[in-house]
């Protein structure tokens, strides 16, 4: 069966292994869809981002979703043929930090496709894939695609369990890339009243306005725009900040309410911020890191149809023409999320 | 202009009064509709409830919306012939409660058709009723039937604000009156996974599944069918009850998970519960009382569409017709809202 | 080595059982100490409680403390002859509670010495036990009576974090038992302003005062004593419901301010409780169950001096004394904590 | 009555003024002791801070506290002679903020020695003042210097209340003027379990020692001190910043736990902050900004004696020494609070 490794930004190589047996309670999975994250991208493009740098060939990918193709021993509730969304979170359940229930911080977290512990945590881009079962949600009712798109909306739904409750809230999002667009559709899902969002080009801000934005503003065309949402010490009660950007941040601020909240979901690095408006006017500014329940919880609404991702799947290639997945995945001017088909390359 | 007033259990007589004027921040309204509440029904049945009781006459209702006739000095924003609801929440601003931002609990409120102090607060079903700006609520593009649907909309965002973010949660509503469907209303727009609703005949849970319940119960008919959701400790997250009934918040305690949460909408009297296993599980009840800003993030959401009350207002009556109205507002099998349209009488 | 078995109600019987011997993880202790908790008390007195009763004989107790005799392979960290609280809570740590980080809701939670599940779990009452190393909390600089206490202060610091912040507050205990006195202990130190206890006889309040409670009142000697707290709808910021009396929550809630939060620790059968006014008040009624990482906390605190526990354990027996012990645990009139001295029988 | 006017950086003057009346509702007070702040301190050693700029001669001073010599019509519950704490605070109570009772961010404040609105607000560095029975919090028991900690400590007990529950946590605190070893003792009365202090000299570490610190870190003699609390992803639950420096904020990032929260009491300007790290480990920062009812709070807890702020105020000048007391209250080598009496140039 056929995986994609990466062995140093911009050498992606399609490689064939044996495929595994599933134990006790594990699942062999024959992989359908695998969307491509931004993480993934940065592995690609440079080797990786900050401190974590790619030392050894790894497989990518970790938004995945296969059909069951055998169940080990003991394992009960699911059938073969189902599809499930995989989870990616494997820790370890006895670290201090699964002691406390955070177990998406365990200190010896194995998320697939990982290049921060060495040796790497080996990803999910592979054609088949032997997992435990309690990292299956049964995806019956979505398509591949959607249930590819579990992941993400997992990593949306833990930044707003971290916001709080949004009934009735002005809700602003900066970067309209597929956190950010999912971002939407979470804060419409929780009850915002108004929901504003912000990002450099046409296309994103149109999927934007799709996602069901009252308001986009194209902060490169009309630098202005925010300041009406300025009087009066500001009008956003939360922000989604999903670009990464400091001049994003920077300029959500003044339009942020006392004691508003902002959830830092885009990765930058080192951010130069106004720490004294920020103070005085008491934001509550937080990180949010991967997800654990909300994976399950995610794919329970897509399959409501409480949450309706299919509109951000904006293109799909086959297995083998990954080095082309992963120049549309990054560009924002058509792509939202692009996916690979890991069956399409059987034929 | 006519008044709706109680003197008395069954004694309820429309009376004629002056017109007042609008002093400085004031303004005239020319009522619209007023909603006929649980309390105005209890004071009408019964002379009041509990400790309650009704000793002088006393003007009812506070479900109100009207049209601006007249602004007095200083009112900015807010135009003669626009629709208005009308907050019916006076806080003192300035005791124990109001210095601590909880002005719905304020010691000396002044809340409209109250019997709780004496002498009563005179509540707000006129012809014509003087206010302060800062109770109107603008409600262009709404009827004067949704705008009056306002307060009990604010309850129940109010009981929801305290029982927290509720997106892709298991919610259990018990009692399917005006309250209990807002309720579903509500949780639904919060972004609830599931919700379960449960009355005790046809009409009621007719409403509630065309109010957006997954699944409906009638506990006379069906008294076994919670038992599916006890298993593993229980399954909902969150309780709305608004049945003031012993009866059904017992039968909801084994469905609740372990560290649910229970709001308490319905206003019984005393009643003898499971501490023990509520106490073993760990759930969270709370009462919730009244509003305070909950009633402008109300029409905030109707007036997006984002909250849809029209199929409440089962029932429109003219002034002339109150003992008709309040007959009809207490007959669960076919009304959920019964409303006084203050404009029809006037021909 | 020695063991506590009981048989029935009023049968208590010491029985010899052979030493084990530690496997990889886990430490074999030497039993020191071993607090007589209210539900072993239950056990003793009535067979059980509520739906718990005992089925099959059951070695009693979970408040325990000894010294490390030998250490599993893989063991570090920890020495042989260092003194050890030893946690009974034993999660399995991937049921659906395990999985939300609810450690103490497991549902196969191996409590020590709880007749719930069938076969029973037997309890930590004998000379020599082995656990796992993640049990144990180091208690050097504690006395083995102390360390016993881990168990019930646990509770209360778990009771506390359901509260949540008290610095400031006025906070009321109802009941002084070991609970309520630690209760008195924990609202301090976590800052209360004001702490007034409530019981119905002289020594548990002169306990109460010992342990800083400003204010005691005898709810039999002096029952209009509480409606001093009633004035302005009530003064009380929290309450540590320790009695399990519906009498003392009903007395309780007068003296609650709107928007207080009680937390049940005590565990009574069903109780009338007056909901109207709980409601209209709006308070926030919890209930605490058992513990998890709260045992290390306490014991953590402890070890600072930052919670002194010595003056509650009024009296130490030998294990061939248990009858007396029991009978001793069980009076209010001059008993909070009746402990086992496990070495004392040796001789 | 003399009053302490700043006119320009360096240009501190005192000058005779009328003494006022009270009106109803309203106290005359005769000052007795005013602390110097560190904002106090911006305006006359440059004038003002970051936009905040004088424009026209102001009135310094908001940490006073004063005997009552004439209480106005309707004044009850205070007396002539009485020692009052005085909140600097006064909310219009009827704006955007103060409707949802988050009055400290009122947009109509008038906080006593303010440059921010224009015509500034003057201050209560004043020998005699007028102000609302309201802004009194009665201090009997307390002496006029530790009456005058009641504005820093209710700033810190705020600050407290935003990072949440401390029991039994370990707290850092960074920077230990007269905010940080208030919050030194703020986090001891909460029932933290660990205080770690860092500052840049001895004299601010010794009394952080005094205060209650466990563990004091000169960064300047020991940059590498806090590297013992980086293990396992860090280690504090809960930071103070109170430096106002981006390097003691970027330092204590590695050693905060994942999930940890920091509270941003120190104003400083811009800071360039590790938000990759700050993401990753979910920290969550809020800024802290004044304070409304924990005036109140702070001076109850003064007066029990359960936060002794006594050896605090390091040094205090009389009114004619205004000049060395702004000296004395900017050298962090010997000085905490520096306070002025007001009733020593009396003579």
């Amino acid at each position: 069966m056929k995986n994609i490794v990466i062995h140093g930004a911009h050498d992606l190589r399609v490689e064939e292994r044996d495929v595994a047996h599933p134990g006790p309670g594990e699942v062999l999975i024959e992989m359908q869809r695998g969307g491509i994250c931004g993480s993934d991208l940065h592995y690609f493009n440079h080797g990786g981002f900050g401190d974590v740098r790619i030392r050894e060939p790894m497989i990518l990918g970790h938004e995945v979703a296969g059909r069951v193709a055998e169940c080990g021993e003991g394992v009960e509730g699911i059938e073969p043929g189902q599809l499930v969304a995989i989870s990616p979170s494997r820790p370890c359940r006895s670290c201090r930090f699964c002691d406390v229930g955070e177990f998406h911080q365990c200190l010896n977290m194995r998320f697939y496709g990982s290049a921060m512990p060495f040796p790497h945590i080996q990803g999910a881009f592979r054609q088949s894939l032997v997992v435990d079962q309690a990292q299956c949600a049964v995806a019956d009712g979505l398509s591949p695609a959607e249930a590819a798109m579990a992941e993400p909306l997992a990593v949306v739904l833990h930044a707003t369990n971290r916001l709080g409750p949004l009934l009735g809230q002005a809700v602003l999002v900066t970067g309209c890339g597929p956190i950010g667009i999912l971002s939407i559709l979470a804060a419409r899902r929780a009850g915002a009243d108004l929901v504003v969002a912000t990002d450099l080009g046409p296309f994103p801000l149109e999927m934007a306005r799709r996602a069901g934005a009252d308001i986009t503003v194209d902060a490169r065309e009309d630098p202005g725009a925010m300041a009406e949402f300025h009087a009066e010490k500001g009008r956003f009660d939360a922000l989604y900040e999903c670009s990464g950007s400091a001049a994003a941040l920077r300029t959500a601020i003044p339009a942020m309410r006392p004691g508003g909240r902002i959830v830092q979901v885009g990765f930058g690095g080192d951010m130069d911020l106004p720490l004294q408006a920020m103070t005085a006017k008491e934001l509550r500014w937080t990180g949010s890191f991967r997800f654990h329940g909300e994976f399950f919880t995610g794919v329970s609404l897509m399959r409501k149809g409480l949450i309706e991702v299919k509109p951000l799947v904006t293109h799909t290639f086959g297995i083998d023409e990954v080095d082309a997945a992963f120049a549309m995945a990054g560009d924002r001017t058509q792509a939202i999320k692009a996916q690979i088909d890991f069956t399409a390359a059987r034929a």
